[in-house]
């Protein structure tokens, strides 16, 4: 018999699939031009080298609610996929996190070197823009344009890169309860909340199901990274692929670390039943979407 | 008696100080949130750090060319200069150019830290598509789109990201004239040349417009790529504000190298004059803009 994880992450494979055809694409024709051999590479080494691809799969499932079709959605899935590489491939540098393992394989900066992998990281960032403004993303310049917009805001001061610095700035500190959950809502949940409000744009949404796919991005957010945290914390390796629990040896304060594992656990539970609370709204249609949360609750790598 | 360059370094001044005054504010604004505090800081020091604000200048009065105002032009205008400024940051890294010093003021890495500097890069190149979609930019969707797809395409692989990969995979071998004209049009080229172009999509340029600007800015790159080249040569640390011949001590490829001074200034002088013959069917509306081509030829610093 099957599970229901199961039967999701076939789903999720089927789109992870999907995305990495149209992310080798996209870089078949990005890199067509005279741009150096070796940074090229090394982005298919960054964009190509597998993950999970939840963050492409949002994207799909929330557009997916207003009819907007797999094709239709699938530029603004790997723009963002292009982004939240960027942002490994910097955050496993020797000046932030000195990572040498990511998904299994050597990051960027020991593959190649660290001047590529700075410049890798400046040119999917790049190309994020470039691929939401481009008109194959949508026909009409003012979706694309709040797509430029909304990812931007997300990524940025106020978003991920400011998370990323509240992170850095935090080893050896002890933070509180509050100061963690708002580090984790830059640092990872912001580009959760961007795949959800993407689907919303390039939908039509209304104001009322784009708060609610906001509501459920930063639930998405929270539990994925909560759930990190308690992987971390009851330490695979293997199945992780990255050091055990390496973000409490640093000394990074996590929220498991601050509850505790049973406490976390009820945390993560109630976050899954307000993503799920959220999309009440959208009826049968948000099935997979309710499935996406308890998958990333529930995951074991 | 003042010089033309004189009376046209006042026109530059001015512009540079409305530039520094929407700079500040843009960053008064975009740093108010819950960003983490010294990232903000260093964005200041990098971006408020001095600067000619030549590439600012030249979106002002390529605009100006079609009735667009100096305010209607400044938020594109500096979401250029962000662009610019994030590049500055990441080339001084240590792992890139290595430079401690950058218009007489330690260099971001070195004021701040290594992963702050990252960090403020990152958040500078996103700071600019986030202004340029910014509906303050321009009412209508369709430009500030443009405005972003072009940006996105100057800045990349096979713009400015790969000239500097080129640049680096070059360090200690011997390029042919080619290789470096081509180099320095992706490097340096590619944002003059977007300076230009940004102009012509916020008056609505026709094409035949948006060709002549788009040569323009591709000279004025080339004329401000060459006379840094003969500036290094003949070395004047204190007025450059960096050390001498840097580029030459560091084996990399200059046409002043390859050419020879004199060649070189003869080729610097055939640019302006086909700068000057692109701007020829502006008429007298484009004087500052051959004044510009002129005072970037024949800077003394």
């Amino acid at each position: 018999m099957t599970s229901p994880n199961e039967t999701f992450q076939t789903e999720l494979d089927r789109v992870a699939d999907l995305t990495n055809r149209h992310l080798a694409n996209l870089l078949d024709r990005h890199l067509g031009g005279e741009g150096p051999a070796q940074v090229g590479e090394a982005m298919r080494h960054a964009l190509l080298g597998g993950g999970k691809r939840i963050r492409p799969y949002l994207v799909i499932r929330s557009a997916a609610l207003f009819g907007v079709s797999e094709e239709a959605a699938m530029p603004t899935a790997t723009a963002l996929e292009c982004l939240h590489t960027y942002s490994l491939v910097h955050d496993d540098l020797p000046a932030m996190d000195d990572d040498e393992m990511r998904r299994g394989r050597p990051t960027v900066h020991v593959a190649y070197e660290e001047a590529t992998a700075i410049l890798v990281g400046d040119a999917l960032l790049t190309l994020a823009f470039e691929t939401l403004a481009d008109p194959q993303t949508n026909p009409d310049p003012a979706i694309r344009n709040a797509l430029v917009l909304a990812l931007a805001k997300a990524a940025g001061t106020n978003g991920m890169v400011g998370g990323q610095a509240l992170d850095l700035a935090a080893e050896g500190k002890s933070l509180g309860l509050d100061e963690v959950l708002r580090l984790q809502a830059m640092k990872t949940g912001a580009l959760f909340r961007f795949a959800c409000e993407a689907g919303a744009i390039l939908g039509g949404a209304d104001e009322t199901q784009k708060t609610a796919l906001i509501r459920y991005g930063k639930d998405l957010g929270q539990a994925f990274q909560l759930a990190d945290d308690l992987l971390d914390h009851e330490g695979d390796a293997e199945a992780a692929g990255k050091a055990v629990a390496k973000d409490a040896e640093r000394g990074k304060a996590t929220l498991v670390a601050l509850l505790g594992v049973d406490a976390a656990k009820t945390r993560l539970e109630e976050i899954v039943a307000d993503a799920e609370e959220a999309l009440r709204p959208f009826g049968e249609d948000a099935v997979l979407l309710m499935e996406a949360a308890r998958f990333v609750a529930r995951r074991k790598a």
